[in-house]
Formats: structure tokens, sequence, C-alpha cells
């Protein structure tokens, strides 16, 4: 299989950088030739939204998407719809960052009631995607790993985030393929040729061995177990050639020197993605 | 939904008292009124195949499983040929120690190959089943959670251990249902459904928010998000009336004296089972 040759598609996700604000993570990017980056809410609102956009476009990156929307299920219809209404904002500030592309963390159960939670994400995505669509944004559905299900997403398979987004046109409600969340599922592969025209973000790092912490546990491309490039094939098998997105969470990746950290990303995605 | 009223179903599995030996393990079952008790291989050959036997039988238990065959994938040949023929010993000893059910935990990929370590799997039960079935043996898959892909088995959906059982019949190949490792499956109970007359054990513990451990983070029944009870009707309803074995890892767990574990886990298997 072909690796890639040249860093066109590569994105930095702030994430992985946790410790740089939003200039040092753009500056990083710039002097490394890294043409896009993934934002998350929280690094905008500490840098500001205006200065942000600003910061980004005078630097000439590109957003690939914006970390995150979601958290729907909640124990009352009072939290739930502030929630939907900070998704809300997440959307125009998405269109205001100028990426096409809301990623979606759906949130996990108030209770025991896992049904009725997904159901729940199933109603606030119908509610929000007439309004993304109107800002220009796309709303990408990512399955977190099973382990995050209490915690984080109680939609944790490609088939299930897949079911979710095809009541919505392609161009409105589609999924995010994160390699760590989804390498160990056996449809996986078939469920990518299923989401055809439907993969709005790839996002790669590892799954080492031994997982030293659920959270903070996941690896530099290469260290681990995932077939990297099988998948990124298979994304673009189906129709995807957006950027890559290096997402991890890594205290060992955080105590790096940015500088250092992208010139590793940039060494292992060439050599594993 | 019906709780349970008895114990007549309810069964120590072995690794829930951990530090125990099989003596002290038979005798708290006993003073407990608990009248099954799963076995762990490691602790029958440390008290001895006939030991063990005896002293099950002597104190009137039964053996709901011997836990575990599996671990088939590896990286030569030999080295698959000899976990097969670890896998027969499992079989006889199983048999020799009057259960019906060895319990496979089918292990990880020895590289990047999940896709090979799959097919590894599916050729050894098909190699090991005759065997089993002429020792009066069934083999039990248990799909493990997809957080454990990497390390202890690349079986890790229903769906998945089911094709892998349906080629055999019921009675020969079937599957094991264990709480922790698929609650949060969005196909659990069409699976469950699916797995109709082909059910050979269920297992509860719960899952504890926020998780502690990857490995040693399971819950008491109760002090989780899993829809226990509710299981339980789904695996009855899929014609499954065996015992229920109590499996939890859990360092608290196992640092309580035998006696007091035994006393909670009656007192939340009829609350929350």
């Amino acid at each position: 299989m072909e690796p890639l040759h040249n860093f066109d598609r590569l994105s930095l996700n702030q994430i992985t950088t946790d410790r740089l604000n939003m200039r040092e993570a753009v500056d990083c990017c710039v002097r490394a030739g890294v043409p896009w980056i993934a934002l998350w809410r929280h690094k905008v609102a500490e840098a500001g939204l205006a200065a942000s956009r600003r910061l980004v476009r005078d630097a000439g990156l590109r957003v690939s998407s914006l970390c995150r929307g979601g958290y729907f299920p909640a124990a009352t219809a009072e939290e739930r719809k502030a929630r939907l209404d900070d998704n809300r904002r997440a959307v125009e500030e998405a269109a205001e960052l100028g990426t096409d592309t809301l990623v979606l963390v759906c949130g996990p159960a108030p209770d025991r009631d896992i049904d009725y939670a997904r159901r729940t994400v199933a109603e606030a995505i119908a509610e929000l995607a007439p309004f993304a669509r109107s800002h220009g944004v796309k709303l990408g559905i990512e399955p977190l790993h099973p382990m995050y299900a209490a915690e984080r997403s109680v939609v944790n398979t490609m088939a299930q985030a897949l079911a979710l987004a095809e009541p919505f046109a392609p161009d409105d409600v589609g999924v995010v393929v994160d390699a760590f969340h989804v390498w160990w599922d056996p449809e996986l592969y078939a469920q990518i040729e299923r989401a055809k025209g439907r993969i709005l973000g790839f996002h790669v790092s590892d799954w080492i061995v031994p997982v030293p912490d659920l959270l903070m546990g996941r690896g530099m491309m290469g260290d681990g177990v995932i077939e990297l490039r099988r998948m990124r094939h298979a994304v673009e098998a189906a129709g995807y050639a957006g950027p890559i997105e290096v997402e991890i969470f890594n205290r060992q990746v955080w105590d790096m020197p940015g500088d250092e950290a992208l010139s590793l990303i940039k060494d292992r995605y060439l050599k594993h993605v």
C-alpha cells in the first residue's frame, strides 16, 4: 500500500499539543509546514473566537474541524435544551472559524438507560442538522470506543453512527473515522465501505499494548497495533480525500516541546499512515 | 421485571474471591448456600485436578464452567499447535471436574493483523469442537470488551461470537454472555435473541463510572450503569435457564473476607440481577 508522500493532508488536532495555546500551536504548524489544524472549543474560547480566526487565517492555515459538539443526552428536558443551544453556538463558531465540519461526541446517558440516551442523540441531531446546514456546517458523528460508552458517548460503532447519519443528506450529516475508536470492530471495513460519500474526517493515533490509561493512553502512530495505512486506503476508497487529523491524548506527547512533537508526527505520518 | 427469589442459579466465579484457595472458596460457597462455582485452570492446577474435583463434589457444589480455554492465535505454527494441545487438556479438565462448559477467551493477535488472528480462532475452534464433543464438553465463546482486543481477545461482539459458533451444533459450540463485556453494544438485544438455544453462560458484574482500571475495574452488581436485570430477562427469553456467574475483577472485592464478599454478592444478586 502506497505511503503518503507529502504533508498536504496533515492536520494537527490541537489536543495533541494540549500545553500550547492557540498562537503557539499555529506557529508550530507554520514552522513545520503542516497546512491544517483542528481546533477545540475550549481553546478557541481561551484565545477568543475572532482572535483565533485571525491567527489561523493570517498564518495561512486551514481548519479541518471544530471539536466538538454533542453531549446531547441529559436528565431533564431543560438541560437537553441547554445542550442543544450550546450545539447551535458550536455550529456558529465552526462557521466563523471557516471549517465545514463540526465533530460530534454524542455524550453518555445520564442514567442506566442507554437506549433512551441513544434515541435522544438521534432527536438532537435531527434538530441540529437544518441549523448546521444553514450555516454551511456538516455534522460529523464520531463513534467513540465502547470503553467510553458510560462517560463520553453512547455512539460506539461505525454501524451505529451511519444509522444515525443516513436519514440525512451526505452533505449535511456524516461520520468521522477515528482509528483509535474503531480499529477493533469486526465490521470496520464493511462499514467504511457503507460510509461511501459520507466520511467527514479521518483521525489517526495508535493503540498501545498494554494500554497505559483509558483516556490518556493513545499512542503515536507506529507505536501500537492499528493498521493505519490499511484504514487510510479504505477511507480513500470510500471517497475521502480530506485532511488527516493527528489526535493524540498522551501525557508524554504533551510533555514534548511543540516543534519536537510536530517533527515526530510528520515522520510517523509518512511511515505509518 | 421480576427479581430472582432464591440462589438456585447463583454461581461464584472463583476469580471474584481471588485471594482464596480452592478449599476456602468452596467452604465460603457452602456457608453462604451458593450452589454453583466456576473454576479457573490456574487455581485447579494449584489445588490439583483430582483434589479440586473431590473438594467440590464432597461439598455438594456444581461446577458451572471452567475458565478458560482459548488464546489460539500465535506467531508460529508450532506455538499455535501447542496452544491447541493446551486447549485439549482444558477440555479434559472440564470433563474431569464435571462441568459441561469450557469458556473460551480467544486471545489477541500476535501482531497487527487482527483479521488473520480472527481466522486462526475460527480454525482452532473447528479443530477443538469434535474433541470437546467427544468429552461431553461444550465450547462457550465469550466475546470480550473491545478494550481487550489487543491483549486478550480478538472476539469482541456477540455478533462475531455467534458467527463463529453458528457453523456448529448448538450443543457443541455456543456463546457466553458477560454483561461487563457486551452491555455497550447497540446490537446487544438483537444478538441475544439470535443466540437463542446457544447461550452457555451468563456472567454478571457492573461497569463503574468512572472506570478505575482497564482490567481490575469491574464493579459489584448495582454499583454501575449496566441494566443487569433487563439483560437477564433477555437471556432467559433466549432460552437460558442455567447458572449465573458473578465474575468480578476488583481489588476492593478481593480484599474483602470471603464470607463478607459472598454476603454482599447475594444481596446485590437479588436486588440487581
